[in-house]
């Protein structure tokens, strides 16, 4: 097995360990960090993928499905579909992993909290207001700005992940608005289905009928990417 | 033509995404990041300008008719007056389509914020106290700080966009205080425009009388840097 | 003497002085900072070990008994047992030092200060919710983040002190919500002893029944840590 | 005439006018950044090191005093006492004009503002409680770490102005409580002065009974690591 696959695994549980970890320390009852507010929430979802693509090295640190499939359309990724695929799964698994760890760390805070809303909201996203096509236009143009920035650094690997970093952090400040930016199927699916079978008390349902926004929009906006990338470098713009 | 101009435009579209995004986020109704405050609006607009340089990449990443204007006086700018005016067009009309996706991304927010005012103030920069002399004192030495600080990095080219962008923030904190620093002829004029013309529910007239100060207070900032660099080339003390 | 514990005991005592301080800023009455909030208790801790990173310098500022025993055991570490427990003299008698520079610091603050609980807190880590299982859970999941962090950036000393520092800073806004994140013996066990030395105006007794958990959590996920390392060098996975 | 008193000058005017602003912005009625907190100014301050030493450049970017001392005294700055004397005439110069021009920019506001005590505030540092020894000893802890930092980063010209801009910071969130860490007599003494001369609608005096802390505290403080530095420099611990 292509040892880059552990790589991503562990690269997105430790993204999905301190992500999901700083939405719990904000939201959930009696945390040294409740309503430490969006400068945090923004902030540690960057540096998060910082860690995570720090630690994930070798394998690029992607830590995003969309991540690999944008790298792997425009012709930067060094692997087949299989390889693609290989990635994906270890993400989505590392995802789940990162949830249930997040739990372990906030379970005397789950406890406490009444709020079932504010428990789901630790492990996947919820639009504002709820506008399918609005919440996917959010999702895709957020989506969209990291893919750009991915290319246009020459992926993570080669600037290192500190700029990507900070993508992250000013796609959440200024986009993250709507939506709570997932643009990334492994930040949403894996842990609402954590979710969903945690022995979590007091939870409501796992938002089902919202699941879909957070991997269509992501999808969405990396082939838009992908497809102004095209056109640059066919144009000889880049 | 030139491809620069292409990157200009791109560059200058995210960072007016971006920048105004994050102002969406922090005022209008209903969004995760409102009331985010100062810390965060500025932050954001700094990082928004990193994404933008990054993404403009081989143009140099200016993103602002005053930065060319003052890179050419200084000959600093590998380029003639057309390309100038050039560069100017691009991050002009990049400007106005960057204003278009945040109103794309932010419109259930725009539709359910009662505030007239606010859904302005997403665009474009407004006084806190009226004072055509003093806003302009505000936005020229603001915009000599980024001129300056563009000059002894040698051009955001050669430093990397990580360093102007800290500039920024600092400038937001330290000089947005009276007129929130648009120091950028093409981050408030472009914006301006597309709240004039673009179908806002509710929205109030776009406050013409003030659009010249952006204009004119950057370009008289950029003037004194010009000045002061060509002071300090000639008596060799840089 | 090996010239590295000088060193070590230098940056543990700039640690603690910067970290201890900062969570007198936020919590003692009548400051400058009081009640700044999380963002600058988490900021402020990273800057912490990026001072005393540098100013430790040549010895590798680990400032933390468990790094040091993290880099031994996986071999990183160019000294013997002896010089492990060297180190953590050193950065024990250091934490010792910088909390009682704190209280120098903030000695009117301190004497203002009605809250005994808050005086306390300034020295040494507490629970928000008292469950010694979970608070062990908590601190050893936080240092399996900064030892394997520590790990795979090739050591502080390599690849310098600033990606360290943002380790720390994600691991207090997302996994410091239920314990305070000691994830260092140095900084808990040191200044709960200054706490009870110091004569301190109306202070409460050091909560020694707490006292082991910021040692024992550490050590656990220290050891998890060393095992991830060894399983994934053995399998030629980094 | 030295072309590095005109860099230092010009350095300092910029700090004290991206320092002394934020204070504006965070204090001064109707501001865009009114109690924008201690998140803004500690970092707007860390900030404005770094834009005030990356355009004084070649004279190393001193910006204060007892830093040009600290580097002459430990034999690390390439000049005579005729030269220290200068730069530091260069710094009270440069710290008058910034003041002045962040009265210019916030002109509007001074003449909003009611509190006297505020006005003051945005010049010049005063303590939170009164005790000139505690004063001084946060004055002078302050300043030793700053100096400590800088001998140990090789001083600012060669590590780059980022880890000294970082070392402000911190300093400013962990020790700043006290006294609002002056830490620089430029900082402070020459602030002061402009608010005895500028005509600022309804001032007080300007609290000279202060005005030798921040003079004194960082002289102690900088003599102290001096006297640190050349013991670890002759016991060959650095």
């Amino acid at each position: 097995m292509d040892s880059r696959f552990i790589l991503e695994f562990f690269g997105t549980a430790m993204l999905i360990l301190l992500g999901d970890g700083v939405v719990a320390n904000n939201l959930l009852k009696g945390t040294k960090g409740q309503n430490a507010g969006w400068i945090v929430v923004t902030f540690a979802w960057g540096l998060a993928v910082f860690v995570g693509a720090y630690v994930a090295g070798d394998s690029g640190g992607h830590l995003n499905p969309v991540v690999t499939l944008g790298l792997y359309m425009a012709g930067l990724f060094d692997g087949t579909i299989s390889t693609v695929i290989g990635y994906t799964i270890a993400q989505l698994l590392g995802g789940f992993l990162g949830a249930c760890l997040v739990y372990l760390v906030y379970k005397p805070h789950f406890d406490k909290e009444e709020s079932a809303d504010k428990k789901l909201w630790v492990f996947c996203t919820a639009p504002e207001i709820r506008s399918p096509f609005y919440n996917c236009v959010a999702e895709a143009i957020g989506t969209y700005v990291l893919i750009m920035g991915i290319y246009l650094a020459g992926g993570a690997k080669i600037a290192g992940p500190f700029p990507v970093a900070m993508v992250i952090v000013v796609i959440g400040m200024s986009l993250g608005g709507p939506t709570g930016y997932a643009i990334n199927p492994a930040r949403d699916l894996p842990p609402r289905i954590a979710h969903a079978l945690l022995p979590i008390k007091g939870k409501r349902d796992s938002d089902w009928g919202y699941a879909w926004v957070p991997i269509v929009g992501p999808i969405i906006g990396t082939l838009l990417a992908v497809g102004t990338y095209m056109l640059f470098t066919n144009y000889a713009i880049i």
